[in-house]
C-alpha cells in the first residue's frame, strides 16, 4: 500500500484554478472515493451535489458568501457535500445527551473526496462561508437535506491570476498546533483546552 | 502523487487484532494525518485521546457497547476523536437555520485517521456504539469536549479466532448504494432521498 501521507498534507485551500475541465473518469474516481466512507450500521446518510449546468451552477454560486463568490466561480466543477439526518441514527449518553452521526459521517465523506482529490493532482476547497437553503434550492432538494459545504474542484492554476491578498493566503504555510496539545495520552488538561485561536494570539502577542 | 483510492477502498471495519504492538513512530504517523486534516477558520477543534495507561484503556473500554467491547478489548491501541464545539464556528443560514461545523471537522480528521491507518496496513475501526459520558471521564475530559468515536486500532488478525456470528461480518461484501442515488446532478429527485435501509429492504425483498 503506498504512503498516503503526502496526499493528506498536500492538501491544502487553494484557490487559483486551470479552466480546463475535471474529466469525467476522474470525477467519477472522486464520487468512488466518497462512495466507500464508512457510516454507521452503513447508513449513508450522504449525497454528493454536482452542479452541472449553467442554471445549477449560477444558482450554487450565488449561495455562496462574498468572500468564496469570486474565487471559487473560476473552478471548473461545483459540488456540495449534503447529508439526510433522517436516514442516519442518533444516540443517546447516559446523562441523556444526544449525538447525531449524520454531519460526523458526511466529514469522513468530504475527508475521503479531498484525500482523493489531491492524490489526482486536484484543489478541492471545502468552503464553511454559504447560504445553506440557497445551496439546497440551487439543486432544488428538500429540506430535510442539510448542506454541509459547497466544494470547488479544479486543476491548480497560476498563484499570480489571484487578487493580491489572496495571493499571500495561497502560499502561507499550513500552521497546526503542537501534537501534544491534539493528542491527549490518558488524562485531559487544561492544555488541551486551549483553542487554535487563542495558540495564534499567544505566539503572535 | 501515488493512487489512493485502494487506502479508501480497502478501509473495512474489522474485527479480529493481531496482539503485536502498534509502533510509536506508527502511531505518530496516524496522528499527523488528523493534524493535517483541515477544519474553516483552522479553528482545530479536534483533540485525539489516547488510552495508554492499563486505567484508562479499561475505564473506555467499560464505556463500549455490549457489542463492541468484546472485540475491542483486544485491540493494541484504543483511542477516541472528540472535538471542542466551543472552538468552533456556528453558521446561520437566510430562514435562521444553525449549521455547527465542529462534528463534521472531527468527521474530516477521522477520515483522515482511517485512511493513513489503511495505507499502513492496521485497522482502524470507529464504534458508534458508546456512552459518551462514560469516555469523557476515562480522560477526565470537561463535558465541554464532545466523544465523537472510540477507534479500536491495530495489525490484523486471523478472521477464525473471532466469534461465527461476527466471522460473517468480517468477510462480508462492502455494500454501498448505486453512484446514480449517491451523487444528485444538478436536480434532487425523490430517488435520491431513498435511504440506503429502504434500499437494501428492497434488495431482500
Amino acid at each position: 500500500m503506498p504512503e498516503i501521507l503526502p496526499a493528506l498534507t498536500d492538501r491544502r485551500a487553494r484557490r487559483s484554478f486551470d479552466p480546463r475541465p475535471v474529466p469525467r473518469d476522474v470525477q467519477e474516481t472522486l464520487w468512488r472515493a466518497v462512495s466507500v466512507a464508512p457510516s454507521h450500521g452503513n447508513a449513508q446518510p450522504v449525497r454528493l451535489l454536482v452542479a452541472e449546468s449553467p442554471q445549477a451552477r449560477e444558482a450554487l454560486i450565488a449561495g455562496l458568501s462574498d468572500g468564496n463568490r469570486g474565487w471559487a466561480a473560476a473552478s471548473p466543477l461545483l459540488v456540495a457535500i449534503a447529508a439526510m439526518p433522517a436516514h442516519d441514527a442518533a444516540m443517546e449518553g447516559s446523562d441523556g445527551s444526544r449525538r447525531e452521526l449524520w454531519a460526523f459521517h458526511a466529514g469522513i465523506a468530504a475527508g475521503n473526496l479531498m484525500a482523493q482529490a489531491t492524490a489526482l493532482g486536484l484543489i478541492a476547497h471545502p468552503m464553511a462561508g454559504f447560504d445553506e437553503p440557497a445551496v439546497r434550492a440551487a439543486f432544488s432538494a428538500p429540506t430535510d437535506l442539510r448542506i454541509l459545504t459547497p466544494v470547488a474542484i479544479g486543476y491548480p492554476g497560476p498563484v499570480s491570476a489571484l487578487p493580491e491578498d489572496l495571493q499571500r493566503r495561497e502560499t502561507s504555510a499550513q500552521e497546526r498546533i503542537p501534537l501534544d496539545i491534539l493528542v491527549v495520552t490518558d488524562r485531559w488538561t487544561d492544555d488541551h483546552g486551549v483553542s487554535a485561536r487563542e495558540l495564534r494570539k499567544r505566539t503572535q502577542g
